[in-house]
């Protein structure tokens, strides 16, 4: 059993009360446009920004991230601005850059069960966001964190990103029922995707309040000055006027729930 | 294409900005307990009971229903207090006996592919609740709708009730995102079955919230004096004091989304 | 539990050691065509015909079947063949004309869990070919079957035709595994449908060696004299010259399993 | 697209017209054990011994498998008896490890989509068995395979293995309709899994016939001189004595395909 996952008792990595928010575009492009969204997430209370540069793609012809330059400037936006960081690890040999770099390392569906890259992982002392797989079960995911807590990681975030069913009309499914269950099993953070599971821009508010009236503790969304320009994942992501829609609207049901955006 | 769907003008079966509620126990027991439920729900300004006189059961050594007993009884408990009552047919044989006693008439998940039975309903002036499949996609559950409109009924309201996927912790997966993206082809209500899709108690009054939160028009829950005792879906089957407190938190969700509920 | 299918006696509805193949159209069209299609399959052996007179359409603007001129037809190639004719119902209410005109009474995937045609045709004697819905597990296929046992017809065919599922390749994904089981629990025949799970006329030959080789009892298909001319599935309709390929090659695998196609 | 795939010339990795199978058990667990087993295999004509050296485990506190020790097992083994060993890699550091023990490295399931992982070893002249993920549709299973071609790797084995469905009577679902979609898009050899995706011992000889019969190019399956002390998946591990009958059913089917086990 998930032993170490029901008695988690780690230090809380976002204040009490507070309804995470982590957006960013899919991918890291430009600094000054990533500067730029940085300040306007900012200016709104955000403190965490997402931006793939290594990106895990179906199709080996399809952008591949622009890798290592992508982390310098991902590096660059953190001093910058001072904007926290949460970007894709793709393999455990990235690690110790991944470390220097970026403030909570996003483990991808896609490599949930990468159990040499949990391992690895697991002995770090950085925080670490495990999305969970599009095939994947709720206790294969929570026997995953198990991993990284039993190397002594407990800094962790879940990430419900939607799963794999035969309905076509969204990308995969968002089971917004692993919110309450995995919040009944552990203490650890649990956030949703809505961007990934749904790939749809017209249903990412309506999930957004969703997720936060379900009890969700954050959210991680796809946002980009142009979604249409997006190097990638262009019908999922919002523009700025519709993130700050998205504001408003969680956060009136954030305060619902007695919590406050950030 | 689902056109009479997309084209919907149908008069409004609830007054506008209305949340409705539709709850009661799974299965209709006992003529007295269902009028105190009546009454209690009155009590709290929700107008319409659910409950089953005829069940659809997976196996045929389950109680299938009081049957055409359980019917007088809902008649009874309609007569008694004034509550408006929902529940099951299973075969359009029954149509008449329905259309006498009933007020909405529920088309269940195994049945939503039952053409014969959609398009005899399509022909009378009940409004018909159609829940989705469980094994069907949302372009299946309109064009089941389509075949009701097609024949001139124009009162409808749309039931999402979770589908089957991998995940075993829930009994099947509330596709959440489905309120979102039907209301974006059609004006036809749309509400959600928490109990059925999680088959969890526990999970609810989370779904609940959400299922406020993210839009739609409508619950529809089973309640039950003493769950524990239920003949049926006891499992996810929530008490009284459960509903009071759901009501408390889909109300102050509702009024967010600018609600009362009905 | 579904102990009348555990300990199911039924008499053989087919000879022993006989790999029963029922093929035939989607839909009756015409009854010329259908005359000179079970005198074909007659020449080869293929003593059961299929053919829809009502049809389960998604849509209410597909075509429905010719209804009641349908099955006047197939009674006609019935006198004027000898051929035997399987099709499907929808409704209890037709039960009294299919008894007079049909051999086989097939419960179609979508009507598998509409338990008041299950119980009215378990009072009935006629062999129903019951498919296995295309959202429903092997359990639940059981007992539905357990519901015509339980009313006393015992003559039965279970038939799989594939499971809604995450892969978009093929229409349904055909459940192989499923044969293997229902034989190591009960001595109910097995079919398979290959036509509707796949939805593929380039997956038909292989599959079909497939279902012989797994150890099931027969085989259904869907052929036609010109498939690009008929009226519905035409993607999986495989014309005659494949047909007799594929009883070449099925022909070769039952040999090995000690059968003969019949 | 999958460009080089579908153009797939790769050099034949089997003699034309053999259907290759993989056998052994799950994990390497002794030395004396695997020598029994290549001896027993070759005296039956199979070459190719499968057993984990290191385990893929959902949870942490699972045996892992006996690691570097088991890889130099392995290679006494090849040493000892001249069989050729499959067995899975976890991550592209052990690369070099494998290329000196190993005949054909095994990517599972959960590492399909490990671009880090596929990147790496399309660099190197092992050939590769690329599992497909229970969780990915066929067309990402043959992005995977580009992935690997792109980098210049030309030896590779496609292996089914089964999906996550919502059906419970079967670990997955094995999708046995894959095999003929993947042969007519490319010319790479396509095996099958009947143990994992079945999970249950009495299913595997049917499959097994199944897959030969449906014109797979082989199989991949545990066996174990005692399945009940099998350190892992006894359930779905064949003895000796069932490992006979399968080969004589196989070898059966593979005549009339014309095909001979190797």
């Amino acid at each position: 059993m998930y032993e170490k996952v029901k008695q988690f008792k780690g230090k809380a990595l976002f204040p009490v009360n507070q309804f995470t928010i982590i957006a960013g575009p899919c991918a890291v492009e430009d600094e000054e446009q990533l500067v730029e969204m940085a300040l306007f997430l900012k200016a709104f209370g955000v403190t965490h920004l997402r931006a793939g540069a290594y990106k895990p793609r179906t199709s080996p012809y399809t952008f591949q991230g622009l890798e290592e330059k992508g982390l310098t400037i991902l590096q660059h936006v953190r001093a910058r601005t001072g904007i926290k960081i949460v970007t894709e690890i793709m393999d455990a040999s990235q690690i110790k850059m991944y470390e220097d770099n970026v403030d909570i390392i996003q483990v991808g569906a896609r490599n949930m069960q990468n159990f040499a890259l949990l391992k690895a992982l697991g002995k770090i002392k950085k925080p670490i966001l495990l999305k969970r797989g599009f095939g994947s079960t709720i206790e294969e995911w929570l026997y995953a964190c198990e991993y990284l807590l039993n190397e002594g990681n407990d800094q962790i975030i879940l990430c419900e990103r939607g799963i794999k069913t035969f309905e076509p009309m969204t990308r995969n499914t968002l089971d917004i029922s692993s919110v309450p269950i995995v919040k009944s099993i552990t203490n650890i953070p649990v956030f949703v995707d809505p961007s990934h599971s749904s790939g749809r821009r017209d249903l990412i508010i309506p999930l957004a309040r969703a997720i936060v009236a379900v009890g969700a503790d954050g959210l991680m969304i796809e946002v980009h000055q142009q979604p249409q320009y997006s190097v990638s994942d262009k019908d999922e992501t919002i523009d700025f006027q519709e993130f700050v829609s998205l504001l408003e609207q969680v956060q009136a049901i954030a305060t619902v729930m007695g919590k406050k955006i950030g």
